[in-house]
């Protein structure tokens, strides 16, 4: 396809643009090593981000109205620390470690590529992810939005349509003006059934030796790429 | 004041960070002298802006559900081409000058001293613009915001509450943690009232010769200063 037609790239962000997973781990290890904690902190990362979707699912089901993600997060953390016996934490400092999703890592080819891509497309968040976690998120990582688009705009949770939709809509431009880029095959295909592009940006490690899924794009997506730098170059940028 | 407690800076834009008049101006002689056009440029400008207020003050009433600027600019141009007798301009050519508000120049100072004070502040526009509005001014005049606040966020126009509150919502802060910055007495008396910190930056100049008002801060603001590059020094950038 033609790259003329796109004015705007907005991208999922946990897992495409950062890397979640370590950064969660080296956070839970800073705060819960001096409680005593010798646990397995790659393995506390992936049970808190295994509460991700149930929580959001119950707002996408219609049982609860919009929350912002800080509020789940905090929600499955204060649940998930019960569960690994850490009952030491005052409120601030489980505040202070809920806010390590503030304070992700970008991948190492994120804040160049995106550079790259923003001197010729206006580049956003598409995340699930509320405005304050991407703001302070954007000056940890460097990473140059922008525009702050996604579930806090649109008051819904990815997949659901409105969350796209209310993006592009803010932008002025038509769904087939905008490229939907992710690292998960899921959202590609959520984007596209609403007319935007699609993008696919590997990222095999994002789940470490865990990762059972997006390993590579299984659909017929406008652009697959390796990483956010191969995708500059796609693009021409 | 201590500048330790603030964390954001959000903008009015139109007259504080950008020149709308001399603009405006510009793009309306593109626009209208080919159409056989000999008009007082700069009084187009001025008589455009000055249906602004109006067509807002219907939505902040309650007599029209938001709509964002971009109709309320069409709308009020439409109104201007056919009070000043051009009848000769195509939809195209009406949809491209109302997007003259898209392609407005900072002023001079704008950019430099944004992109000093984002090096320690998250910074925001805080504007009755919509976002498709501010994200391409932005391209436009190298104007590196943080994040785009303001009206269609909040779906309601400044001097609103709402409109401020919104924003200090979505960026996890307290009110007295941001600082509205403004070149209209108004506007910050608003922001004020609604617990944030203000600053007014003085554009003397917005209204050419035909400046009334704002002249110079009237009230005991947090912050006074000359321009862009003043704050930045006074907020120790």
């Amino acid at each position: 396809m033609a790259a003329t037609t796109i004015k705007a790239l907005v991208f999922d962000v946990f897992g495409t643009v950062v890397d979640w997973r370590s950064s969660i781990a080296r956070e839970a290890k800073e705060s819960l090593a001096p409680k005593g904690g010798d646990a397995d902190w790659l393995g506390f990362a992936d049970a808190w981000r295994g509460k991700y979707q149930p929580a959001m699912e119950r707002v996408r089901s219609g049982g609860r109205g919009y929350v912002r993600l800080d509020v789940l997060h905090r929600e499955n953390l204060v649940e998930l620390l019960a569960e690994r016996g850490f009952d030491r934490l005052s409120e601030t400092e489980i505040d202070h470690l809920n806010k390590a999703w503030h304070r992700l890592d970008g991948w190492s080819d994120s804040p160049a590529g995106l550079t790259r891509l923003k001197t010729k497309f206006i580049i956003g968040t598409m995340s699930n992810g509320n405005v304050a976690l991407m703001v302070n998120m954007a000056k940890h990582a460097g990473l140059p939005w922008d525009v702050i688009l996604g579930a806090e705009p649109a008051q819904a949770y990815k997949p659901t349509p409105q969350t796209y939709l209310t993006g592009v809509e803010w932008l002025g431009l038509e769904p087939a003006e905008v490229l939907m880029c992710a690292a998960h095959n899921s959202d590609l295909l959520a984007a596209g059934a609403c007319g935007l592009r699609t993008a696919f940006i590997a990222r095999p490690h994002e789940y470490g030796p865990n990762q059972d899924r997006d390993f590579k794009a299984e659909h017929a997506f406008d652009y697959i790429s390796e990483n956010m730098l191969d995708l500059a170059d796609q693009l021409g940028c």
